[in-house]
């Protein structure tokens, strides 16, 4: 069995909203690119599944417990070269919550920091992780015409309003809210009513959802 | 630095339409599962990325040229375990391509054949291959939906009879004719038509067209 030797990692494209889709990103306290700007991740343990793996560096880096955030597994990387040491075959997940706190240093990370995903094209990431970064953002803006994935950025009970924000701030856009309202609520699957109602949108009592049974949304696309 | 050392391959989920949707498996010339149906894949080099690793397998396995297949990720697999022998992660690609031939056998495989995906819950494949070639029908299902992915399916220049024909059979289901043209013919970017007719169909001549722009379909969900 002729094969060469590699290493695995796992990267966590972390995205919440703050005033803006942000992302999660990691000062390196090691080489190699000590002190610069990395997404989450470490190495797989030798006893460890990939979501395992990805769970518990979620975990280090933001202290959050794995149940309350979305994870789903983005793609892997591994051209030669991306990573000066050996070769390395990273899997990068993506996990989705909302309105993370700021998070406190991983392991091997001196400081950690949320960045606007706006100002992706200013950033330059460790290794080859400004394009794991921008595909992560890219699969969730996709998503979100085809799957309730909108709704992981949401509190458990939440307002057609508080939806349609998130929409607004991650495909950073206006929509109507009545057109939005009217599309919402007619497709099948997508929100599950609560029967209870809230003011803290501050205007009349509002509606509560929770996310419906869908796993993919037929037939509308909102942006249509 | 400390990491447990992991072998990586590609394996590969190729659909085709013969009478049905079938996925190509081979029979391993070598431990481990000697004897076994397996997906074609095999050890990624030192010096490759991952896509290549994949085109060169897909050559080797079909002989195919890569410029007549489409192909694209599908996801890492890497439980522990998965392979007797070692830590194998594996990344898994998906190809897709018009009414393939029957493969010549690859390098460590003995034999090669088309299996209907319909009788894939009877098949018993090497490693955690079940799983991979069951996640690469349900993206290629599901993608059917919100993507031009059906025309990988088609000749270069396909009627609207022959893709519908995709559909039916990659879903197991019958479409409406007159609604099935009239949705894709107005979903934008979907098809391109060429100006020219065919009788190859066998009734009156008909559109003949090429795949569109489009990478997402919005809004039209086929099905609905």
């Amino acid at each position: 069995m002729d094969h060469p030797p590699f290493a695995v990692t796992v990267d966590l494209v972390v995205l919440t909203l703050r005033d803006e889709l942000c992302a999660l990103v990691v000062r390196r306290g090691i080489e190699p690119y000590a002190g610069e700007w990395a997404l989450p991740g470490g190495f797989v343990r030798a006893d460890e599944d990939l979501p395992d793996a990805a769970r518990r560096e979620l975990a280090e880096e933001t202290g959050l417990a794995p149940g309350s955030v979305h994870i789903e597994q983005l793609a892997g990387y591994g051209a030669p070269g991306r990573d000066p040491r050996l070769r390395v075959v990273t899997i990068a997940y993506l996990a989705l919550a909302p309105d993370l706190p700021v998070p406190s240093a991983g392991t091997d990370a001196a400081e950690a920091r949320w960045v606007p995903v706006r100002a992706l094209a200013a950033e330059r990431l460790a290794f080859d992780h400004d394009r794991i970064l921008a595909d992560g953002v890219e699969r969730a803006r996709a998503k979100l015409e085809y799957s309730p994935l909108a709704t992981a950025f949401c509190a458990p009970e939440f307002t057609v309003a508080e939806l349609r924000r998130v929409y607004e701030l991650v495909w950073d856009t206006r929509l109507d809210p009545r057109n939005f309202h009217r599309k919402v609520t007619g497709t099948a699957g997508l929100l599950a009513p609560t029967g209870r109602t809230t003011t803290r949108d501050g205007g009349r009592p509002a509606q509560l959802y929770r996310r419906g049974e869908a796993e993919l949304l037929y037939p509308p696309m909102l942006r249509s």
